[in-house]
């Protein structure tokens, strides 16, 4: 496990992960697979892997790689790159694909804003909640878009909608780390809202919209082992890593009533009717 | 197309479809199916048909029984059973499964609270959108729960959270029409929230966690067919049926403010940017 990197203001304003790489944090991103993250591309990657095993995947914004990994199952005679910005997590990236014998991965630190590669290179180009943490998403999209085949290539995009969180039962320090969480955002220039751009921030980039199939996707959380995960990486996120800081700073919320947030999520962890489920929007750009 | 039907006061206050079956709202329910709105109990349904053909499925509150009809072409060989408390609803479902060829499906007029079969009759029942209507939601599952097999059927329960609405563009009148729908519906004991709370009711009806398999669904409009669909249906619920009529009897919105409200939607279905997504609670309960 690698030890919490919280990132500082400066590092934010450069469109790096407010989150920061917390040991919670990282624990729920463990959580996310290509089921449960991507299946607004997996048939269309095992489509694709079919018609050409010597495939080629490029995860943007891979962070801790076990979607990267994941998706590499599904394509074993291909070639899967993951980028990030950060060197840290594409080591662990890269140890994640080792532990699982995903062979096929390679790491490669990069900015999204600058893909370090040539037009057209990739068949399927992936991002999962990245693009909510840059200033200019849109401009993201454009380069995600440039590195991808033409014809037959595909940008595979999922990102949160983060007020449409839906919680059972409804303790009011839940919903009051919701309101936190979205005011920094906001206050950062993140975008709480990315899920539902995806499609705009495509068109804006000079795609046709037949070109665009858009979904919805969730995460939901309820059994007891999904509510411990859930619970300890949002209680986390209360009071570790740069979000509490900056809420703190900004006078969004008082250190005391972080710390009650953080004992909401307990509380809700122990609900045994405990339920949470969130939404994300999600394009599949062909060309 | 049968005649718009809007409820009276007091036929709500028994439980019956607030929304009423205006011709947008049976529109819409037409689009539903169960590809689309029963995600959560397909592949479980498509293994229980393999295994024992003359499956049986009880679908409560069934309305127009496009879902019904759809879930019946899984199991060809077994019988479908459509449940509601409208007969003239009925007749249009046994009219659509006829269209469709689903010769397997029955109806039978009857209230959740009293289904009229034996304990223990159906490998499968099935509600979908029922029980945020219910002033008793927690007794109908118990209902439901009861007239399942046991040991070996399964309850399948699908919900919204009808507060989760992630839209975009954000026009102001779609916002205020979510508030509007949600003030109505929490005035008149129905469930904006129902999609959450459906581990909780089953808890409370003396299952075991270990019984309930949790989920969430989603419903997404963005192609202009889609976005056409959705729009008209909305617009149609803010001026006609017997929502908009409360809103005004309970000083929730004008008349004018309603009609804002459907011209947003109009507004939101011109955009060729358009995106809506939905979340839905869901469980599948097993015996």
């Amino acid at each position: 496990m690698s030890q919490p990197q919280p990132l500082t203001t400066q590092e934010n304003q450069h469109n790096t992960y407010l989150t920061g790489y917390t040991p919670s944090s990282t624990i729920h991103h463990e959580w996310r697979t290509a089921q449960n993250s991507a299946q607004h591309l997996l048939p269309t990657l095992t489509q694709m892997a079919t018609l050409n095993p010597q495939l080629t995947l490029l995860d943007v914004g891979a962070g801790s790689g076990t979607i990267t990994a994941s998706l590499a199952s599904y394509m074993p005679q291909g070639k899967v790159i993951a980028v990030d910005l950060s060197e840290e997590i594409l080591q662990k990236a890269k140890r994640h694909a080792d532990d699982v014998g995903a062979g096929n991965v390679e790491i490669r630190q990069g900015s999204v804003y600058e893909l370090p590669f040539e037009d057209g290179t990739f068949d399927i180009v992936h991002a999962s909640q990245v693009l909510a943490h840059l200033d200019e998403p849109r401009k993201a999209v454009g380069e995600m878009i440039r590195v991808a085949k033409k014809p037959g290539g595909v940008v595979a995009l999922r990102e949160s909608d983060l007020r449409a969180w839906s919680v059972y039962p409804e303790i009011p320090g839940l919903l009051a780390m919701n309101k936190m969480l979205c005011a920094v955002y906001e206050t950062n220039r993140a975008h709480v809202k990315a899920g539902t751009q995806l499609v705009s921030w495509a068109l804006a980039e000079g795609l046709k919209r037949q070109q665009i199939t858009a979904s919805a996707g969730t995460w939901c959380y309820s059994t007891p082992e999904e509510r411990q995960i859930w619970a300890e990486t949002m209680a986390d996120r209360c009071v570790n890593g740069s979000v509490p800081k900056k809420a703190i700073e900004m006078g969004i919320a008082k250190r005391e009533e972080l710390k009650e947030m953080a004992e909401a999520w307990g509380k809700w962890m122990r609900a045994e009717d405990g339920w949470f489920g969130c939404l994300q929007g999600e394009v599949l750009i062909r060309f």
